[in-house]
């Protein structure tokens, strides 16, 4: 069986789940507290993150971009990334754009401040830092609904690993309810399709230790 | 003709640089002071930031990632990912390891305070994240060798991706005279290989305005 090393509220590792689900590929999932740093899961990724991947064949995979190249790589069908190079580099840019623009602007202030400062016990959370999540979040917001003006998903007609990208990093704040989605409908109607997706019900599903979600994070109606 | 917009001093671009010319593809540099948010520009990138590549077809992809994979997948010949799904998976890890963790935890400490401050005019240099970035990169270097123990390249058999995105980073520090190479014989070694390599060359000339580079930078015995 393939395992799946996660941690609660990873943005990186809800895509990995989301990407696996879609392409129909069981895994189990483990838990790993990589401020931990335990041994035994250095020596399978030095660099001591999630997500990482242990294959049915045994191969090791660690990073996010290294293992959903890796899945498109090795189980193409259905494919994420898109039919021509300049559609799959139309879907790699934002992935980008999400798992580090995003990432940087909005989830590292938010969830990071709020939430794994709490689970490492690394600090308290800055102050600024939130305030300047919760404003940069509506720019993001409003880029999404810019790309859905003209597109059914935000690569293009296709539900691609952007969607997946973009929806692992927005439901962890979610979970923390600091989505406006209320100032933001076209955005919310986007998400409210991925929410209905079989794949995203784990990720509704999981709680942190400590923390219950904001009242709508698990509805599909929100 | 290519486009490929970068800034001085900017790893991800300077990467991009290598792969292009590692692969005989002719371009043309533009230098695009990406704090200025040239309008025409944002137009190209809305995200703001190099590398961003115009080819000969007219498409415009913007981001290392978008870029360096669509490059192997338009170019293929020579391949700088690896031969299997899992070797190229071993590439992309250390990709990351390097453009985001090695950024993250060195060149952002020191190229960013030192250079991208001064030459964007946003602030003083942080001495803490300096001292940071200077005990960090011996890690860094360690590592290189720990990899080079038992092979060839970073990756493996083959000088790939992971190589010139470790270099790339690793130029821009240092640019300004801030890697400890004679701690670390091995991963010197191995840098005086790559920067013996023609591509290299074009990064080796480059010149940041108002700032010389550390004695040695050019020179390919150092």
């Amino acid at each position: 069986m393939r395992t799946l090393f996660h941690v609660w509220l990873q943005p990186q590792s809800r895509k990995i789940r989301l990407l696996l689900l879609e392409k129909g590929l069981d895994f189990d999932l483990q838990i790993e507290k990589t401020w931990e740093r335990r041994t035994d899961f250095l020596s399978l990724n030095p660099a001591g993150e999630v997500p990482v991947l242990i294959d049915t064949n045994g191969a090791v995979l660690s990073g996010a971009y290294a293992i959903s190249e890796y899945l498109e790589e090795s189980y193409g069908q259905p494919d994420f990334l898109g039919r021509d190079v300049v559609q799959r580099a139309e879907t790699r840019r934002l992935v980008t754009w999400f798992d580090i623009k995003f990432s940087r602007e909005v989830s590292d202030n938010l969830v990071g401040e709020k939430m794994v400062k709490r689970l490492q016990r690394s600090g308290e959370p800055n102050g600024p830092a939130i305030r300047a999540g919760l404003i940069n979040i509506h720019y993001h917001l409003d880029y999404i609904e810019f790309l859905l003006e003209k597109r059914n998903w935000l690569a293009g007609e296709e539900f691609s690993q952007a969607d997946m990208t973009a929806a692992a990093q927005l439901s962890t704040v979610d979970y923390i309810g600091d989505v406006p989605w209320d100032k933001h409908p076209g955005a919310k109607a986007w998400y409210a399709r991925i929410k209905s997706r079989p794949s995203f019900k784990s990720l509704l599903d999981e709680r942190m230790p400590g923390q219950y979600p904001a009242k709508h994070y698990a509805n599909v109606d929100f």
